[in-house]
């Protein structure tokens, strides 16, 4: 539903103003897909942690005005799910903040039907909300649960770690792609699923919690977000281009657009994790229990960025501008 | 900062499609200041719970766009702090979502440090963000913690009860309406100061633990809140206008304005509450410790509605737009 991608560089400076030494009370702050908030006193790594996680959607940014209304729904919250997933967390509890320019019943009606088929289907519950006149704005809070020790979190991973990702990349920013050409009415059915309707890996990352070292959800796009993973684990990763999962609608395209595409397209929403190489049997055998696609993709190395390979083993240049293209 | 009010009978309406049976893993959904959440399994009433709740403050509704960036990080989140209060909890963390049009970094590092000085007074973190481009739009979600048993509720107000409030009504609203109406530049800085400065009621709310029994933070105006608190715990209220602690910036105003700003004028963000008749010279003794007025102001009756009477013990109507009168 992405109608135009951020200026990231910009957007990240803003963080400079909010980030603060995380406190005491966090067991985690700022800079990973949820903070982590400590319940109760004298609180062992064993006991519960909160995983916190906040998304706002902006009506001709995030998605179009007139997009249909239940997947909205759907995606809005989908998205904070997928921010639990990458912690590893159980979804418990969301919070709905809604501005909207005008109170249309049917709309929704449609909106709540989308987002809580959703939340039905992973036992979160509306804790509260507020609703305001204003430009249609959509900001929702969801909080999940997870033990503080096996939290799956951003600065774990390891040299000599797999590097693992879920289900098949790229049909979303495709999907984004044919719609602002105005070829959206042309779209399979499966791509736009992948865009309105991302399933958050909730299964996924509660069974990772004893397997996997570092996670992420992908919402930027494999590249960078895998650039977030090493940045924070101090670390470098290697990328093998030939073993991405790319998605099936994407096969009649040139290979440079499907390298754009499933690298650096984005609003994937699938879980990118590393994982000590003797879980890949354990790992291996979540396919079938969480009924997704899970792929070895490269490795974790010592050092610093992400290098991808192509199928001969030679290392490819990305460019610098949102990775678009192999050059 | 209210730049015009809302049209609450129309935006309530929106409640109706988001509004569920409280599921069990809440303690309280929608409906009071803030939803209570369990922590831990097999919790009781003694076990602490965590009270969650949510506001969205759009430029050009709840405040005008070129509002002191200072006063609008200290207000966005003093509102949630307020919430928080009228339920008893202790403030522990809260979320920042921000769309912005550009990044101003004066105005970002100006609106960081209101925020920041009102969150380190309360030992209240930021734990997680998102930010975008779009219109000036704030969403904060406060998350604090209280044991579910003696969390303060709407729904618990007994016939017999003595209502009462905090500090003084209806100073917001005058700078309000002379803000709006160009006479702003001549607002003396207390007016200023109850409208852009609240100061959400922390030590109030958590010393009324044991003491209140339903509580409820000002926001719409005291005879509106005061409907709320008797809805929700199905009791009626006689509200004493007399008693009513007026602001004196209101001093040389017409009665009927002084009545409509403190009885109707909504934004004074001070804690309303009923109590026992036995907690009296308790409840006195809160003066000096949380240092804020507290004043007797009416009772709880049976039945439903507000009565408020005047000076001679006569009961006068309100207007049904917005209570902006007697009759």
């Amino acid at each position: 539903m992405t109608a135009s991608r951020e200026s990231v560089g910009e957007f990240e400076l803003i963080r400079r103003f909010f980030n603060r030494r995380p406190p005491v009370a966090l067991e985690l702050g700022i800079g990973d897909d949820a903070a982590l908030l400590r319940t109760g006193r004298g609180s062992t790594l064993d006991s519960d942690a909160l995983a916190v996680t906040t998304d706002m959607l902006v009506a001709g940014r995030h998605f179009v005005a007139d997009v249909d209304p239940e997947s909205l729904g759907h995606k809005a919250l989908a998205v904070n799910l997928s921010d639990l997933a990458a912690m590893g967390a159980r979804p418990e509890a969301f919070t709905l903040a809604l501005a909207l320019p005008t109170v249309d019943e049917s709309w929704l009606e449609t909106f709540a039907r989308g987002m809580f088929v959703l939340a039905d289907r992973h036992g979160c519950e509306l804790a509260g909300g507020d609703t305001t006149r204003g430009p249609l704005t959509i900001c929702i809070t969801a909080i999940g649960r997870v033990p503080a020790g096996v939290a799956l979190r951003r600065d774990r991973a390891e040299p000599g770690d797999d590097l693992w990702v879920s289900g098949e990349l790229g049909a979303a920013a495709w999907a984004t792609r044919e719609r602002l050409a105005g070829r959206g009415a042309a779209l399979p059915g499966s791509a736009l699923a992948r865009l309105d309707r991302p399933e958050p890996r909730i299964a996924l990352g509660l069974a990772l919690r004893h397997l996997a070292r570092a996670a992420i959800d992908l919402s930027d796009g494999l590249v960078g977000d895998l650039g977030h993973v090493c940045e924070r684990s101090r670390v470098g990763a290697q990328l093998r281009w030939a073993d991405v999962p790319v998605a099936e609608e994407l096969a009649a395209l040139p290979e440079d657009e499907r390298i754009a595409l499933a690298l650096a397209g984005g609003d994937d929403y699938e879980l990118l994790f590393t994982a000590a190489p003797e879980n890949r049997a354990a790992i291996a055998a979540l396919v079938a229990r969480c009924a997704v696609a899970l792929t070895r993709i490269g490795t974790i190395v010592p050092g610093a960025g992400v290098t991808v390979r192509d199928a001969r083993g030679r290392a490819v240049a990305l460019s610098s501008a949102g990775f678009e293209h192999f050059r």
